[in-house]
C-alpha cells in the first residue's frame, strides 16, 4: 500500500498578494481559495498547489469540524516543479520574457527532459519541467 | 497556457537516512535516488517527491551539463499531502499504529474528503488525504 500520487505541493510566502499575482499571471494557475494573511490555493491538474504564509500557519491554530489542523511553516527558499510539455517551452520563454521574469537556469537533463527555473516573489525556486525529466508519462493539461 | 500538474513536491530534512526510512517504511514510497548528504527522491504516481538536505542544497552549487542548478533550502516544518483512497484509510490507520507513528489529526473536510496527518522525523507535516478533499478525481495507485 502506497499513496497514488502527490495531492498537495506547497511553498511559503509572507507576501501572499504578490504570490497570488505571480502564480496567476506568470504561471496561469487558477486560484480557488484566498484567505487574507493565511493562504492562497491553486488548482493544478489533479493536484493542488498551496502557498501559505508561515507567519500564520506556523503559529495560529485553526480547526475544521473541531479538529485542530497541524501547524507548519518553513522559512527560506523552497522548491516546486510544475509539469509542462516540451513543445510549450518556447511559449513559456516568451511569456517569461514579456513579463520580465528572469530565467535563472535552463537545464537539459540526462534523461532528455528540460527545465526552466524562475523565482517567485518570495524567492522560492519554481521549475517548469517536462515529464521526461523523470521518465514519467506525459499527460494533457486539465 | 498553464502547467498540466505538479511534477515535484518537496520537503527538507537534515537527517536524510531517517527521512528515507520513514517514507519507505511508513508510506511505502519507492526511493529511486539517494545522494548521501544531499537528497533522497521517491516516485509517487506520476509525480516525484523529493527530500532535500537544506544544509547542502541551499549552499553547495551543483551543475548539470554545465548549468548551475538554482539553490534552495527551507528550514522549519514544511508540508506535503499524498493522495490515498478513502477505502484504504482503515489500513493506513493500522499501519501507522503498528509502526508507532502518531496520528496528529484526523480531519473530515466539508467537501467530504478525509485526511490523516502525521509528522516525518524532521517535523514536516505529512498528510494522507482522499482526493474528495479537493474535489479532484480519483485515480488508481501506480
Amino acid at each position: 500500500m502506497r499513496p497514488a500520487g502527490v495531492l498537495e505541493a506547497c511553498v511559503y510566502a509572507v507576501d501572499l498578494p504578490a504570490a497570488k499575482t505571480f502564480y496567476e499571471r506568470v504561471l496561469g494557475l487558477v486560484c480557488f481559495a484566498d484567505v487574507a494573511g493565511r493562504h492562497v490555493f491553486f488548482r493544478c491538474g489533479d493536484a493542488v498547489f498551496l502557498v501559505f504564509n508561515p507567519e500564520h500557519t506556523a503559529t495560529v491554530q485553526t480547526a475544521v469540524n473541531g479538529v485542530p489542523i497541524p501547524l507548519h511553516g518553513a522559512r527560506g527558499p523552497g522548491h516546486v516543479a510544475f509539469r509542462v510539455g516540451g513543445a510549450e517551452l518556447p511559449a513559456w520563454r516568451r511569456r517569461l520574457d514579456e513579463l520580465g521574469v528572469a530565467i535563472e537556469a535552463e537545464v537539459s537533463w540526462p534523461s532528455g527532459g528540460r527545465s526552466l527555473y524562475v523565482r517567485d516573489p518570495a524567492g522560492n525556486s519554481v521549475e517548469l519541467a517536462t515529464p521526461e525529466t523523470w521518465g514519467v508519462r506525459s499527460r494533457s493539461a486539465s
